[in-house]
């Protein structure tokens, strides 16, 4: 699976804002007039009804004639002439993706030089063949859009809300082009948009031919105009993509990237779906388009799929309604929506209490608040100052919680924290917890040796069985032994990420481990944390990685998939329990903690949305699908230079063997530049490679790319060192 | 100026997805059927073209005659029979403000049990005569919609279009009505929205009379039901808004809110502009919805306005093409051009890069990690290690930069953080800088004594002038001891809000003093970082507040205002010399902090045109406005009980005389509690009281606003003690 190339800029497209308002007569103008400006214009019709009696290609051909002969092409025609969901009923019907790759590999068939005009059907939200609407079907190829609006009583309205009907699913309009003068509409459309304006004299009534009309000067001097604009807008848009990475080198600052070692720039031109559109030079200086998908998920944050026009529309109405609200004290809809939501559901046990931030970071600085405070008015009874000094988290090795400074302490040292921040100071007492990885077909679960193997992932989880095996009473004399060993006073509570440490690694915990750990803590009063930020919300199979150990904890931190991977929000929900401590007669007692945009509407509106939309596929009966091919990774897992292999959710990662290990390490770079010249845009993690899909992704895609990695691991990897065996 | 009271649930709108698809037919319908459902309902047709030989309100006024005798009103009728805003050129124009304001009034002089119909004119983004979209003209009274759909060929592209429109400007649509089922439009319809879809036979030709269409069963059930529909919708909502502040109260938790004392939660259901539109229960337990006008700019955030449609748009447009994308090396074009323009502006004479996180705490945390590293750099040289455990920023009493624990050791010991968090450790040198506040029409800037008077504001930023006086050579010496008492390494950099200290209670510090600060501090190799956070980005009448002062920081924290008040979003700018000292062989040397949504498209996108907005109003010969009426700032500078008064840009503070001080003095309770009885949505913050309105706002607005405050004030405080005098 290469990247897809894409049309891009060797094509646009053709919408009208309805039916009948002129879409094939400027296709027809622009294929006579296209001249200098839009090289070989060719034209291609993907849906035709009526056909073969309407055929608006042949309208382009003829008209087109007596200035050149225009190559055009209809993909599909329907005999029936009705909108193409209708026609289709009494035909068979075409997937979206069918259709569009149809329309990819007509424009693929033109000489580089040329550009293809592709005319739509109808209005621009009119139903495609599929029943779903038109440019929603379009989207992925992202062509430059040319709107045809109306020249008649009540077609600035209509124009006006096609064009919007574009501009919120991602399309580029630079051009709108209006027959008919009579009421003025171009001027009051070219007021409202941010687009070329053009106009031109209505046609001639239906029945009158259209020859003279044709050859008027002022409607030659529109079309050719329009081509004009086209190819100016194309071209610009080509020479902006040239140089954007070179700006970007220049002047932006990138988080976690060594700038000086920085060679290579992709250039993200757009997104949709699990798929970037990346544009690259090629040594003609030409800029091409095509797919990489994106398998890092975008920092793991990818929900509902790129540029999705049902999100992007939630935006947009959280947005219009409100903008940004001041929060404290204040009712507002989406944010008590969402949390009514996050109580029912990832809460549903336990929680009682949201308290909104802005990243995952913040949200577990406000948990930390949280427990500490819960915990010193347990040990101290309810003061104005607590002698807290010397509290600690117990928290494990190779967590990572965030960059601010609460959260980095919470981590052991390491490159993340102890050379950036003179004020570090780790305040964990730090557990080095057994992990789990499949090897050879089976999963290992390993501390100092190993202990325990299982054959299936299931078993892992079967916490009734395992609770009472002898290893659970190793772990818990070892925890005991942890907590008996410092003062009371000492520890603050538990902070841990659940089943799957991400930055880490993607170092898979073992599950019996983390439930001895909480249920020990709790047993004893020690408040008990979690960071579901990378492992909430359906990223691990399930809603919440807490209740796939049977854990309650006190407070949990949530972020990234909860706006479906649009923008920054996150929640740390609390129990009932915690919220109380703060509750008093002064101000100074409250968690004095907030963000000028604490629960932006937008953000809850699209997190409203998301959780929905996740519940809808997922819940009661609905399961998450099995994303990653278990025979694949068993595969994978017996391959040599493979150290261990881990899929949970939609996470599948290997980690290699090789010299380096931690997060500086290098080991597999190789494999993710060899993937991502494969049209998958694998990040590197030290010495671990991972695929990670979005829940939304089809299952055929992961088999697809999980084919890809096993066929780039074993050409990679053939000369790196041998793995460990066990 | 009370709070205007809205039609909200007590009338809604008809729209129409074009003009001509039967608005009128729908409200003759509904006005007939209202049945039981819509009791007493009325019809206004705002805008009537083509009268009085048309006239709609006649037209229903007949056709509902057999069933009820309808109440019904034309507030503006024009001659022309075409579109308002051309219609309106043969006669006097009226502003929208004035229109919607006779809808209001006219909706107001129902009785409280009788619902308005009101009709719109044309397409939902048909011109009103003043040339705005019709749907942007009535946003402010945000009424429920009923959308009256195409039953034509290429109808459903038409009203699916109207429909987004709508709704990306904030409207609810809980009914879309369709005349016509020849073409299946209304089951499409019904498939792509979130509405109930109800629709009807076609009308009989226009020549023929409408008397029999009107008797039909069929018709009149639809009507009925569309009755049923739109009441069972207004009651759901009344009722939502009836227990939405009780949900909020039972499961949110607010941030820096004492729960325990909380008895008034404020419901918002929508905004627009500087106003929020506010549900409250009568006795009779019907629920009210009023503007109050937005006087704490949403914890300073309000930017272009609440409900922006522009900015609703830029959102959509961001989201629909990108949704969010992975930021390290990769280059995107609203990230490049949020980049450039920041770089052009507020940095154009110092920085050369941008650094991108999520809100103001995170900012500065960044920066805190870019000046340290470069002290430590400049005293040690590269180092895999520094000895820096010791190291302190200078910063000012009273300051704030956030609730991260990175930050909150930037401020000295405050409620905001000495009981907040265990780890809180004061790592400043904190210097108690000179204020400025205006007594008895005198700015006064005061140290342990009045330092110097002066008679406008502007002599405070006459820097020229100022940096020879003996005031100046005191505040040199002064910090140059601070800076010698001190060992060189423990100074790590210099950290401060220019100009107004927001948290700390709009403390205006003397623009002398920090500009003499900053000068000291670079010249002796300080690095230089400002929190412009709240002050930058047109707040204080600037692009920022350290071109106020004339300075050129080395590091610069932006937020608040840069998404135009939308969404959080953060940026860090640097010098070239920041941040060459990140550049180096190894990736532990770079940066290592990110957050998952760094650079979020869709935040770049409303950034920049917010930032573009604000060029276009402000920059190169336009002007900030004199929000604040200078002559009434005197006044109240000079009333009893009243300690000084700031106003700088948008920012207009006034502090009380009173026993209590700082955070958690509640002097002026009594007082922002009489502002939000007048419908200003004032916040006490100490013993001051502010007003804030956003970059957008009408100066005739602030006169209203300061008007009030001075005759609240004058009430309020007759009560309270003697202010101290000068």
């Amino acid at each position: 699976m290469p990247g897809v190339r894409l049309p891009g800029l060797g094509a646009f497209q053709v919408w009208g804002s309805s039916t009948d308002v002129g879409k094939t007569l400027l296709s027809a103008g622009l294929a006579a007039n296209s001249g200098n400006y839009l090289r070989n214009l060719r034209y291609i019709k993907p849906v035709q009804t009526g056909y073969p009696d309407d055929d608006d290609s042949l309208f382009v051909k003829r008209h087109a004639k007596p200035q050149r002969d225009v190559d055009v092409k209809v993909l599909l025609g329907y005999r029936d002439p009705v909108s193409p969901h209708r026609a289709v009923e009494a035909s068979k019907a075409i997937e979206d993706s069918k259709l569009i790759q149809l329309v990819s590999e007509e424009i693929g068939r033109t000489s580089d030089s040329s550009i293809s005009l592709v005319e739509t059907a109808g209005g621009v939200l009119s139903p495609a063949p599929s029943g779903s609407l038109q440019a929603d079907v379009y989207r992925p190829l992202r062509m430059t859009a040319v709107l045809v609006g109306s020249g008649q009583l009540g077609g600035i309205s209509e124009t006006l809300s096609a064009y919007e009907s574009l501009l919120i699913r991602g399309y580029d309009v630079p051009v709108v082009f209006v027959f008919g003068t009579e009421h003025e509409n171009h001027k009051a459309i070219d007021k409202a948009v941010d687009a070329n304006v053009l106009v031109a004299p209505s046609p001639p009534p239906k029945t009158e031919p259209l020859t003279k009309y044709f050859e008027e000067d002022g409607l030659r001097e529109a079309f050719s105009s329009t081509c004009k604009t086209i190819a100016s807008y194309m071209n610009s848009t080509e020479s902006r993509l040239r140089t954007l990475s070179e700006e970007a080198k220049d002047h932006i600052w990138w988080p976690f990237t060594q700038h000086a070692t920085t060679n290579k720039v992709t250039t993200i031109d757009s997104a949709f779906g699990d798929d970037f559109t990346v544009a690259t030079t090629d040594p003609k200086d030409k800029v091409n388009l095509s797919t990489q998908f994106d398998a890092c998920s975008s920092w793991w944050t990818n929900g509902l799929g790129h540029g999705n026009p049902k999100l992007a529309l939630e935006a947009a109405k959280g947005a219009s309604r409100y903008g940004h609200v001041i929060f404290p004290e204040v009712a507002h809809q989406p944010a008590v929506d969402l949390t009514n939501l996050l109580l029912d559901n990832v809460g549903s046990t336990w929680a009682d209490r949201v308290f909104f931030t802005d990243n995952g970071s913040t949200a577990v600085e406000v948990g930390l608040k949280m427990i500490l405070r819960k915990r010193a008015n347990d040990l101290y009874g309810r003061r104005d100052e607590y002698p807290w000094k010397n509290m600690k988290v117990i928290a494990l090795e190779e967590s990572y919680h965030g960059d601010t400074l609460g959260v980095m302490d919470c981590s052991p040292s390491s490159v993340f924290n102890a050379t950036q921040m003179p004020w570090y100071k780790p305040n964990g007492i730090f557990l080095d917890p057994p992990t789990v990885s499949m090897r050879h077909s089976q999963w290992i679960i390993e501390g100092d040796k190993v202990l325990e193997k299982h054959g299936e992932r299931k078993d892992l989880f079967a916490m009734e069985k395992r609770l009472t095996s002898s290893l659970a009473e190793d772990y818990r004399q070892q925890i005991k032994a942890v907590l008996a060993s410092e003062e009371p006073e000492v520890i603050g509570g538990l902070l841990m990420e659940p089943v799957l440490q991400g930055a880490g690694g993607m170092r898979f915990i073992d599950p019996l481990y983390q439930r001895i750990l909480a249920d020990e803590c709790q047993r004893t009063g020690i408040p008990v944390m979690v960071d579901e930020v990378f492992t909430g919300l359906w990223r691990l199979g399930a809603p919440s990685a807490s209740q796939m150990l049977g854990i309650k904890p006190d407070v949990a931190a949530f972020a990234k998939l909860l706006t479906g991977g649009l923008l920054p929000l996150s929640v740390t929900l609390a129990s009932d329990e915690i919220f109380k401590v703060f509750e008093g007669k002064k101000k100074e007692e409250a968690l004095l903690h907030g963000h000028s945009y604490t629960a932006h509407p937008i953000g809850c509106q699209v997190a409203v949305h998301a959780l929905q939309e996740y519940g809808k596929r997922f819940s009661g009966s609905g399961q998450q699908p099995q994303y990653w091919d278990n025979q694949m990774c068993k595969d994978i897992s017996s391959m040599p230079n493979v150290n261990g292999v881990v899929n949970l959710g939609t996470v599948l990662a290997v980690r290699l063997a090789g010299s380096g290990s931690g997060y500086t390490a290098t080991g597999s770079v190789a494999v993710t530049q060899a993937l991502r010249e494969k049209g998958i845009y694998a990040r590197p993690l030290g010495n671990t490679v991972y695929l990670m899909c979005s829940p939304v992704t089809e299952v055929q895609k992961c088999d697809e790319l999980i084919s890809e990695l096993k066929q780039t691991l074993s050409h990679v990897l053939e000369v790196r060192e041998p793995a460990i065996a066990v």
